[in-house]
């Protein structure tokens, strides 16, 4: 076999056999495929689209071009998560230790952040000493212990994936459905889970911008999830405006960790006690299709509990422990900080109508807190802080979000890049989500 | 300006600026966008078609992406000639000195063979001592001097169609007409001819296997032509059987010498006199084309009187010796030979209705005269010689081929390929072209 039949077949939309996409993916594995084959396969794949039994194909043979994960040993469930990612998005620093806490055992593979979209691997490596390139032998030895594991993605694991995502990503073909779906399912198949639950992010701030599209990936990834023989529950969330009240990595982290420690949950702020709410929700979603919960109101009363009793923040200090960080409840543990914080005020009155997410993560990029390219170094330290959500009735001169920075310059640029971020309107816009939709 | 933004342009259907198509031609003829982009960038561009302008712009940029020779000094008017090539195509072995005795300054950049596809580089260098790496500065000085200079495709000249070409060949996109077009004429262009005649082949042993298919590239070679300012002729001719008798690199520059050394004249057998009519014909064809005669037929006259007068073959002899061969009418003009010729006979008894143009090229392939892959080494002495042409009357017992082979083995490979390359009938077919249509 060779790989230009195969390119042809895909540009005249034509129909892969299993063997087809299993020398594929075996390609892109091993490189025995040049990159300059793969990517026009990519382009032709995106204008001519997998079928779901292709997607399914192509998804069972990246998850075998590499290591599977055999969780036999360890106590079921076995639970993974994912979220199609967006601006301010924790939410695994959150629901990963609120799960284990309720007696799953999770086992999550994650990525990086490119563009406005951070990624958790970036906000986890924030924390001084925190790990996040365990082997899949460490990954099952802490599971078994702890019963949560976390790491960056691993050339062990599907690493077709691996290939094809990095493709995809200079040669404008991120964007097809298909491909997507093939590339989250792959990772949970060699992640060795049973239980998944996706988090499909809608809206400005994330890829899929309207509910339509949302509903078209999840209707995908329900249907190749289900050739593929895997028990997938899938919620659609809101993205329109940003998650929570942090944007930016150590930020972000003390957000996640304030949500967990209920000594400080007096003190959230509007944005994070939605940030909250969503997390309880996926939580929960979570527990009723593991099977542990038998409906979704006791599920989210274990979740509760898990907050309120202290087992979650327990959890997740033994996680942070784990994987070589300090004990978030200690004094050692310490986020890095930024040189410089300054307080932005409204310049209007009303309520908040909107916050354009793109700008917000545009002001993140800005002050050095993401990156454009894949090499980019990243400042853990600056970002944002929204002290108003879309709702908010705010005043003129009132200040409405924190800028950390790492010089008065940076600073500059991204007051500049955040300007027109907000929306006032004189009428209180009715609540958004945060979870849209489950199927 | 990235490349990211310019494949999303193609993929989405939009139309390029010219500035956008620079990018694309610099970056590929400087290795600065990576292949894997470019790649990208001609799947989308194979299946959302260049505009006639687009095209256009893309011929320049590519153009100019590299040297263009100046030929000013040299006598006008300056011609070039292309063909798409097909199996048994030496015609410019003929043609280009035939044009050069006619007194015109002939002038071209010539291709390797890939496939059942046979490149006129690769026939000339069966011919000991003949060099196909000339230099622009060589090009120059050999046609001031004689009229004629030939050389397999320089980094000098195009170097971004040569990425291009390259990439196309394996990643499935060779078959985009805006692509064709502007490989085509790119080269053209940048070879400095004010007057280029095309022969687009079309058959079954040709790219364009139809009449539609050949007049569709046609249309577009003459608008995109026309927006790039060159003055192009096409003729559309004949490829629904082997042209000429010979097929296989020596034995084809020696059917080509046959026909221009006016002395053997008498002996030359059936397909080669209608490859001489070829000949002939798109000699004519430039010649009335670049205003050195008034009409077709005193173009005819004049190509006729340059091959019997000798002028043809004097000519070939001054440009075979000028590229470092030996004089082809000297005793040390030697052509590579094979070990073991066979010859083959006739199983059926009728008129020969069909030869197929891609077993007899597969024939070829299988004895080593041509290449698979770019790497390949060729077997200069190796091919077949057809005895008959379509409408051959033939008896049962007739030898209808020769095999040359380098082992028995080979020739049992080749004999096995080309077995049902023939076709036999009752009645005879009529003759198809040559020329089948001249635009």
């Amino acid at each position: 076999v060779t790989f230009l039949p195969i390119i042809a077949t895909r540009r005249d939309g034509g129909v892969h056999t299993e063997e087809e996409l299993r020398f594929l993916a075996n390609g892109a594995a091993d490189g025995s495929i040049p990159d300059y084959q793969l990517a026009a396969w990519l382009m032709a794949a995106y204008l001519n689209p997998l079928t779901a039994q292709e997607t399914a194909w192509l998804t069972l043979a990246m998850a075998d071009s590499g290591e599977r994960l055999d969780l036999s040993g360890l106590p079921k469930p076995w639970v993974d998560k994912h979220s199609t990612g967006g601006v301010g998005d924790k939410t695994s620093i959150v629901v990963l230790p609120l799960l284990a806490a309720c007696g799953l055992t999770v086992i999550k593979m994650s990525g990086r952040g490119l563009g406005i979209t951070g990624g958790t691997v970036d906000k986890l490596s924030a924390v001084p000493g925190f790990r996040v390139d365990l082997t899949p032998e460490e990954m099952k030895t802490q599971a078994r212990r702890i019963g949560l594991a976390l790491t960056g993605q691993t050339p062990a694991l599907a690493p077709a994936d691996k290939t094809l995502y990095a493709l995809r990503d200079v040669t404008a073909t991120v964007g097809s459905i298909p491909l997507i779906v093939s590339s989250i399912l792959s990772k949970k198949l060699a992640g060795g889970a049973d239980v998944i639950v996706l988090d499909v992010k809608c809206g400005s701030g994330a890829f899929m911008k309207s509910l339509d599209e949302a509903q078209r990936l999840t209707t995908a990834l329900l249907e190749t999830a289900k050739l593929c023989g895997l028990q997938v529950r899938v919620a659609i969330t809101d993205m329109s405006e940003p998650l929570g009240a942090a944007v930016g990595n150590a930020l972000e982290v003390a957000e996640a960790l304030s949500v967990l420690d209920s000594r400080r949950r007096g003190d959230l702020p509007g944005g994070t006690l939605r940030f909250q709410r969503l997390c309880t929700e996926l939580a929960a979603i979570t527990l009723e299709a593991a099977g542990v919960s038998p409906d979704r109101d006791s599920a989210l009363r274990a979740v509760s509990e898990a907050l309120s009793s202290g087992a979650a923040m327990q959890k997740a200090s033994e996680w942070f422990v784990a994987q070589g960080a300090s004990d978030p409840r200690s004094d050692s543990f310490v986020l890095p900080a930024a040189q410089l914080v300054r307080e932005v005020r409204s310049p209007s009155a009303g309520y908040v109508g909107k916050i354009h997410c793109d700008a917000v993560g545009q002001a993140v990029l800005e002050l050095g807190g993401g990156r454009l390219l894949k090499t980019d170094e990243i400042d853990p330290a600056v970002g944002l802080v929204l002290q108003v959500e879309v709702g908010s009735p705010v005043r003129v001169g009132e200040a409405i979000f924190t800028i950390h920075a790492s010089s008065a310059e940076a600073a500059d640029r991204a007051e500049a890049a955040v300007a027109n971020a907000f929306e006032f309107s004189a009428d209180r816009a009715p609540a958004v989500g945060p979870v849209l939709e489950v199927r």
